[in-house]
């Protein structure tokens, strides 16, 4: 799906204050203490304390960042996109540099370290960049752990290895590197294969059909690839080192977590936490217990995790440290449907099942009910949190049609998981991965009780105990030890593992002869069983029924999010003069890092101290303002706008 | 000052719902829907919505966990405390585990990885624990960010090297060490000492005064010792390692960072930030433009931050990760007035000045607008947030009469550091640092100039020109390279570098001869200038002065803070029988994890349906809680309590 991208901008200016297109205004009461405010649905709940207490309406207007909500491209003053699919990559370009420089220069971000001359891959919030991520989690929380009654929990970043050991991420956190066999610069395999047939497909339209389709299948199946495949083809196009044209390294896998050491001995690995899901697994006891030894329940966490990236690239989009917000909710494998299920079920979205993309189809709008009825997504909690993904994200302010939810192929799920589907958002570098949401079976619990030797596991308890058609088998060991004494042991190993048909088999013959022959193997021969030395009895009662839980996994790169945020929220508007273009971003106001301006339409130092206070009483409100009492153009242009 | 512990308990129970002392309703209009809540000053803010909608009441009753607010101590069926030194100490270790019993049971934090036993140091926060954390935080926020104005930013945990060698961290951030020379265990060597000191104080009373003495100077020493003198002094004492007694190494520095490797290639150094105020340093031009280049203003951060301790103790208090809240305020060195210090300046609270704890006084009541005009805290900005501090703390529950600032003695400073003050609490561990108050000058902004190469500064600018009385050399590079050719550099080294004084005799011997002769010490020879190659003149117009800012900075460790609250908020009370005593957290309403909890007063299942209303809007309004449509009993407690 390609959309029309704003062109390169002549001039960028980014406007601290949007004046406000809905009628809002702010008035006093007599005590200049007692503020009312009357902001129609713009503005924080809170703010719309004591209406009661109208007094006096004076000269004050309040703008809003948010106001304005035009999307990108309908702006007025923009022109139509360049036709094309060279034009619309560069359109997309010169589109996001306005986006980035805008959103640099504005503090919004910034790349860490940078008097340093930085580091690839870590960048900092400034002020309004963090307002927005304090916005987003605090939505994150009302939405998610609040409204689904959660259980929040907050775990350490630096985790000891026999954890990451566990999950896997010590053997297969991994990409493929390669180095520059001269200067040792270290490069991801699979960036250079994809890089290399890109560029050959773009610069030489000659090519051979067959030569194209060998490199869209390489494109195609990067991911899959090994280190003797990747290798293979590197050696075989000829790719060298992209600056120096140097031979390249054979592809090795490099481990993606930031290493390090606990305590002062040096004999403890850590590392720092890729994810902060298993800090969750190794507190599933504990949470069970706290949720009463009740499932279904979820558990969330909101924190830093790492990842060394080989060659970040892509801006905020590809970080070596990053704030993720995850939910590990449990529930019962035999029962994965949602109370609250019916609540989404009617939402239509863009979703783009497997099937679709097999047989190279798009996305299309499906009705969430029914992609979980007819069983493209494969159950009702899976679905339940798809349609909340899909809520949270359109009310924070992405675009509805460049939002789709793609299910996982076959070779991009683990083989544990039961279904995946990832949220994705398209932004002028394409498509991009914000939210998985992935059912992991019972993989996660089962690696830590493995590990561990905790038990991880749920029961149900039966109302009533239940008859349980099953054989138990229970030799005497007493007898055993009498007839067969130091060969006893291995013969009631023989006799606990016979099968449910060697067990009825025997069964019958001593209910009617007394007695049964039984081969042993680890002896190798047969004995004689009687009647004292074991009973198969074939019934049995249950009182519960133990099984580790299923996970349901949607985890959110909050950073990547916001980014997308970003450029679904600019456009530009026509300046004073002609040439003069304006960047906005129109904000929700959810998620505007400045709620409101309150400036004077008058200038009179009267009206400056009432300012002030509107001022206090908006921060005692928590509601982020700017305060302006500079002069009167601001006045005139909201009176004349 | 020590305080009344209450003893041991015989059974601890913590109690969710704790019932309601104030008259506190909830009230409905006829539809299900539209709710109104009357909660007096109890609750949340925006709890207050709509007033005017109120109709009908209904049996319901809304209790608040935070509704006790009595003092551990003087809560009913407490004994008092045992009396005497030692008593009191057992006291305090039995009132502790009390917290802690109470604390773990309730997953307000759990040891981390428990399932893999645990790492020392690492805790979580589990869901009440993280609700109060996030309450503080937001309470934070809003006292601090939001009220000062000040600018967040959010930078990353991981660090590279030069940064932290430019803060002086990578030499200096260490703890003196010894190791067993047998089994390779690491232990602090002034904990041994201080362990030492004590127990030989403790065990031995017939001790002759001038060991006592020697003893108690070490205690009071042990922060000022080298490795030398600490290792002689544990040589002397005979100190081997506690659980082996093996002979310890001589103690040498570890640095407390968590190393780390950034990039694949193995050769930059990085280390998890041991503070999170350096971040906020290396972006003070982006900062200080952000702030129209005007002074002062103030950056915040909150985040994590991770000192590998040697050998982690006093559980929550002494950790290898934790959250951070750091506040660099940045002002002109030579006006460190605050314009808000009038807010602050009636503030009567516990000081402990520098003065009182060298003549081994005790800590005492000030005013803050005293301490400041006598010169006890060095400056209005410094004394403002400590006001600040002061009310942040005890409006989160702290008790007044446990919470001092204590001020550094000069030992405990930084040579740069112009003052600094540490707001301490008293838990059962005895006095702890919570928050730290420094005024670090100028120290940090030019470490970092130095070490960058970018200029950190500010600059005043001036309404007019200032005439200023300097002498300016400007030699003429020209005139000097065809009198001096290869020799020019050095003379014109030699001309900048005169002294006051000397420029002036030649000033005046150019004017009177035209000439002057001149020793070039690098060159060893005398040589001739003249009026041509130099001029130099007295006077000097400046537009602006440019200046390194001073930092004045409160440092907030929140997990400290959280734990002397949980500490401050506990106390027991009568259970049903006589020796049942129950454990309770009276928190103020601000940070306590639920608010409230929503029951019917009668059974009765429509009630149940409202309830749930009750309870979705309450959610909708941010409002943590706990509904319980289970059964009468708890009405009949609340009627009858």
């Amino acid at each position: 799906m390609e959309r029309n991208w704003t062109p390169p901008l002549t001039r960028t200016n980014f406007r601290k204050i949007q004046p406000c297109t809905s009628p809002i205004e702010i008035s006093l009461c007599s005590s200049p203490h007692a503020l009312s405010l009357s902001l129609a649905s713009t503005l924080h709940r809170s703010c719309k304390t004591s209406l009661s207490r109208f007094k006096t309406l004076i000269p004050f207007s309040l703008s809003t960042m948010a106001a304005a909500n035009q999307p990108p491209g309908s702006a007025p003053g923009a022109p139509a996109a360049p036709a094309g699919n060279a034009a619309t990559a560069a359109g997309r370009e010169a589109f996001r540099q306005s986006v980035v420089n805008t959103l640099e220069r504005r503090l919004f971000y910034i790349p860490s370290f940078k008097i340093y001359r930085g580091v690839a891959g870590l960048y900092d919030y400034g002020p309004p960049g963090c307002a927005v991520k304090s916005n987003v989690l605090a939505f994150w929380r009302q939405h998610f752990v609040l409204e689904e009654g959660m259980l929040e929990v907050d775990c350490p970043c630096v985790t000891p290895e026999v954890v990451l050991k566990a999950s896997g991420h010590v053997d297969k956190f991994t990409d493929l590197m390669v180095k520059d066999e001269k200067t040792g610069t270290c490069y991801r395999a699979d960036h250079l294969l994809k890089d290399f047939c890109k560029e050959k497909l773009e610069k030489e339209p000659n090519l051979a059909p067959e030569k194209v389709a060998e490199l869209n299948h390489d494109i195609a199946t990067l991911d899959d690839m090994s280190a003797e495949q990747l290798g293979a083809k590197i050696k075989e196009y000829g790719i060298t080192a992209p600056e120096t044209k140097n031979q390249l390294s054979d592809p090795y896998p490099f481990n993606l977590m930031f290493q390090t050491s606990i305590g002062p001995t040096g004999l403890s690995t850590g590392y720092m936490r890729p994810e902060t899901a298993q800090g969750i697994f190794v507190n599933f006891k504990d949470l069970y217990y706290y949720n009463g030894n009740k499932l279904p329940f979820a558990a969330a966490q909101i924190g830093q995790a790492f990842r060394n990236e080989i060659s970040p690239r892509q801006g905020l989009l590809r970080v070596r440290e990053f704030t993720l917000a995850e939910i590990e909710h449990f529930v019962d494998p035999e029962d994965k449907s949602h109370p609250k299920f019916s609540d989404v079920a009617d939402l239509k979205f863009l979703m783009f099942p497997r099937e679709e993309q097999l047989t190279s189809k798009s996305s299309m709008t499906l009705r969430l009910g029914d992609a979980v009825a007819n069983g493209t997504i494969n159950n009702e909690t899976l679905g339940y949190f798809i349609g909340r993904v899909y809520l949270f994200l359109t009310r924070l302010g992405i675009e509805k049609d460049r939002l789709r939810f793609r299910q996982h192929l076959p070779n991009e799920m683990a083989h544990y998981a039961a279904d995946c589907w990832d949220a994705e958002i398209e932004c002028s570098y394409g498509w991009i991965e914000c939210v998985g949401i992935a059912d992991r079976s019972a993989y996660d619990l089962k690696a830590h009780t493995e590990k561990s030797g905790v038990a991880l596991v749920a029961a149900e308890k039966f109302a009533e105990p239940r008859e349980v058609e099953k054989l138990v088998i229970t030799p005497s060991k007493k007898d055993l030890g009498l007839a067969f004494k130091g060969n006893q042991k291995m013969v009631l190993e023989a006799l606990e593992a016979m099968s449910e048909a060697e067990a009825l088999e025997m069964k019958s013959k001593l209910e009617s002869n007394g007695e049964a022959e039984f081969q042993v193997c680890t002896l190798n021969k047969t004995v004689t069983i009687t009647n004292k030395m074991v009973s198969i009895n074939k019934e049995k009662k249950e009182h519960q029924r133990v099984f580790t839980p299923s996970v349901i996994e949607p985890s959110f790169g909050i950073g990547r999010i916001i980014y997308c945020l970003y450029e679904h929220c600019f456009y530009t508007r026509a300046g004073k003069t002609e040439d003069e273009q304006l960047n906005v971003f129109g904000f929700p106001t959810l998620v505007a890092p400045i709620k409101c301006t309150v400036f004077p339409l008058v200038k009179n130092e009267q009206f400056d101290t009432v300012a002030r206070d509107i001022s206090k009483e908006l921060t005692l409100s928590g509601i982020s303002h700017i305060i302006d009492v500079t002069g009167t153009s601001i006045g005139k242009e909201v009176c004349t706008d």
